[in-house]
């Protein structure tokens, strides 16, 4: 298999209060406890609605995947799959947010990756037309979207125990610009 | 933004017990309900460990990218992120596996997406060099790994209710083909 075919497109794009890496959360939880609560009143339409409590903001589909958001207001969380269009290159070991020493890149969620793809569960406010509607966004402005899926916890949820690094990890939870090209 | 310019190169390929759709669980939690439990002792060894008992693989990371598995060993269960190869093309609503209505393709987990994007949280048995050895593994053998993140319940557990269309689902549990080109 020739891997030049692997090609995507992006299907959405974030719009979200966070327009550079520094002070941006780098998890949705840190969104939802640093950034305050929901300061809004909910509001699901055609249009975009961005933020910083809480860390509201809109995924805009493509109107030609409209059709795939069908059923998709009656998940309480979604994935976000996106791509870190603004990560510096891979390194095979960072040092990151949360840490003071390298640790290998697959062992972090840092974005200096080979393939610089951001795994982000949001909360879903609501879907109106092709405006998708989240809280709790760790995403910058402009970041596009590859695919958008329903969180399901049988598949997803699971209380593991050991989280490695992690449990000893004293940094931050906003980003410092570290891996902003 | 040109969206060309977004191509990706796999970071490693799947050795799995599954070489066709049909009959793969369609995710970590069906392959451990319908394959058994581990009947094998874990080897952690720089060799391919593939058995259908617990759906255990090896994922063969490539040597330019081995040191970024340092300090991987240490969490439970892991994200692997992949491409679909052999999956149908992209519908915006599609009938799900475990669904015998149509849905929006975002309000599902099928693979017949855009950008066929499968996420998929395995149990880490351990790494020995560049070989990850994993169980309750979902995916084909050959599946190209786009990327492997730790998984942190921080991040990605969440007890969520509402969970749409499948609180209702009555379907199987494993791939019937459908989605296979």
């Amino acid at each position: 298999m020739d891997p030049a075919s692997f090609a995507f497109r992006p299907i959405a794009r974030v719009h979200s209060p966070f327009v550079q890496a520094h002070g941006t959360p780098i998890q949705p939880c840190a969104a939802i406890r640093h950034l305050g609560g929901n300061q809004l009143p909910d509001e699901v339409s055609e249009r975009v609605v961005v933020h910083d409590g809480g860390g509201r903001g809109t995924i805009e589909v493509d109107p030609e995947w409209v059709d795939g958001l069908d059923d998709l207001a009656g998940f309480e969380r979604i994935w976000l799959i996106s791509w870190c269009h603004r990560a510096v290159p891979a390194q095979p070991r960072v040092v990151p947010y949360r840490d003071t020493v390298e640790r290998g890149v697959f062992a972090t969620r840092a974005p200096a990756r080979p393939n610089p793809i951001a795994l982000s569960c949001v909360r879903l406010i609501g879907v109106a037309g092709r405006f998708v509607h989240v809280r709790e966004l760790d995403l910058l402005a402009g970041t596009p979207i590859l695919d958008i899926k329903p969180y399901v916890p049988e598949y997803d949820s699971h209380p593991v125990v050991r989280i490695g690094w992690i449990a000893g990890a004293t940094g931050g939870e906003r980003a410092d610009g570290l891996f902003q090209a």
